[in-house]
């Protein structure tokens, strides 16, 4: 079975939408994505840092999901992080109302010895730094290295960026963040500088309209599903990560035509991941579910145009 | 051979992009549609007006792409519409400069007699007691009749643009409109309402991010091919309307799932049609371009999961 590798963080996040609002409830990116990857038939392992205050039945229903919990640092005296946030009338954008960075501030990523040797390692939304770390203790080069990043460390860390951004396969941004790393508003020509940084592939996410996956001047494009209505779309780009990373490393097959597949599991997964708050949908979601919302992408996206 | 009617405006624009600007070179939405229908082996009719000052070798040089000019009546002493429009540095949104309506105040439209059994109506974007003026002068019901429509008719003649979209079986309209309709923000939840007024099929375009169609709950999505530079959008949803329009009369087969080829055809022309100034790249597309393009548009779009 295939070893993930999985660096992000594991918080409490108190969410606002027009539908309603929450309490501290399970957050952050690791938590999205290994719950994501969990859906695959993959030995994964979540690196992050909790406090005292983090619930243990949060640790269980990563365990029980399957995500290897042993590079979650319990820091006794600390709190966890938390982000609080509200999302717009549109659910396209959001007012961040807190960020307590909390045992977060001195995280020293740890990756338990059992998954150093990790095909596939992906670097959540994190400091650089952080994920330059993970990538230096692994003890071999992971097939697949995938970063996941924010325009927050654009703004307060871009020679740290560049620095890892190097050393992965795959970069996973969005479309406003592919902008502002290059300078460029064109979603080709920025994909085509991001290649030039070092990733041999680029996936732009662009929320409600869709993923793009470049690699060398080919293009793949995977709608987000049409939904009647997105309730919360907390975790929506870390599902996808996770739905992509889950995916490649269980089939073992790391070329852009499986990638466009992953793409799909990605978006079919984060189409499941807004119906509900926070990671509630993503708890318990079944096989014969995703099965059937694949069923839905293919329909809403394949055409029968016989070419000479 | 199918015969097409299309009704729209046939005009002077002047644009200014990023890129550069033009003098008042042809425009309009007749002129748009026709050019992209014309890609297909049809019959079609523009129904519009010009003034005295309209060059014959316009009027020429949509004949010669097999549109018949018969029912664009010229207005000796009047003047052509003319619209002048800035592109932002985005391309999605823009500021009109001028509009003069000159002979458009008191257009009334004429089918030829050839044309009046046509199999399929393309309603371009006009005033709506003028689109249904059209449809009132077919001898028959057509097999299909397509409206295009704007935000501008929903301020000024809402109930008129009621009655026409009453009578149609496709509506083509982009986002924001699809929203001001309707009053909903989800498009799902949009296109259901519409559905409601009347038309069985609803296209809603998205300009850069694609194209959806809706059929009484089933979806399709057809994405824009990502271009490295768009040079002036004008006219993109007026030559995806053709394409679409000009396929399925072609075709004679009006289902959902060869609609799915058509949206796909009118994302192909529209992608040509960006690439230069006004109609220039639309006047003389060769069936290989096409063809060629189709085939990005599979690469891009299709994939290969298979699901028991």
């Amino acid at each position: 079975m295939s070893k993930l590798v999985i660096v992000g963080t594991v918080a409490f996040d108190a969410i606002e939408t027009p539908f309603g609002k929450t309490d501290k409830i399970l957050g952050g990116a690791a938590t999205y994505i290994g719950l994501s990857a969990s859906n695959f038939d993959v030995d994964s392992a979540a690196v992050s840092v909790v406090g005292g205050d983090f619930p243990q039945k949060y640790l269980d229903l990563l365990s029980n999901r399957n995500v290897n919990t042993d590079g979650i640092e319990i820091v006794k005296e600390g709190k966890t992080f938390f982000w609080s946030g509200k999302y717009h009338n549109d659910m396209n954008s959001r007012d961040t109302l807190a960020t307590e960075l909390n045992v977060l501030e001195h995280f020293n990523p740890v990756v338990p010895d059992a998954y150093k040797d990790a095909d596939v390692v992906m670097l959540g939304n994190l400091h650089p730094m952080v994920q330059q770390g993970v990538l230096d203790q692994m003890n071999k080069k992971p097939k697949l290295a995938i970063l996941d990043t924010m325009n927050f460390w654009m703004d307060i860390a871009l020679d740290d960026l560049h620095a890892v951004i190097k050393n992965v396969d795959v970069i996973t941004i969005n479309d406003e963040e592919a902008r502002q790393l290059t300078g460029e508003y064109s979603l080709v020509v920025a994909a085509r500088k991001i290649h030039e940084m070092g990733p041999k592939y680029v996936v732009i996410k662009k929320g409600e309209h869709g993923a793009l996956l470049f690699n060398n001047g080919h293009m793949f494009y995977a709608p987000a599903l049409p939904l009647e209505e997105v309730f919360d779309p907390t975790g929506a780009g870390d599902t996808f990560a996770g739905g992509f990373a889950g995916y490649l490393a269980k089939t073992e097959d790391y070329s852009f035509e499986n990638m466009k597949n992953a793409v799909i599991y990605g978006s079919t997964l984060a189409s499941f991941c807004v119906e509900k708050f926070g990671t509630e949908r993503m708890q318990n979601l079944s096989k014969g579910e995703i099965d059937h919302r694949l069923k839905d992408f293919k329909r809403l996206t394949q055409f029968n145009i016989e070419l000479s």
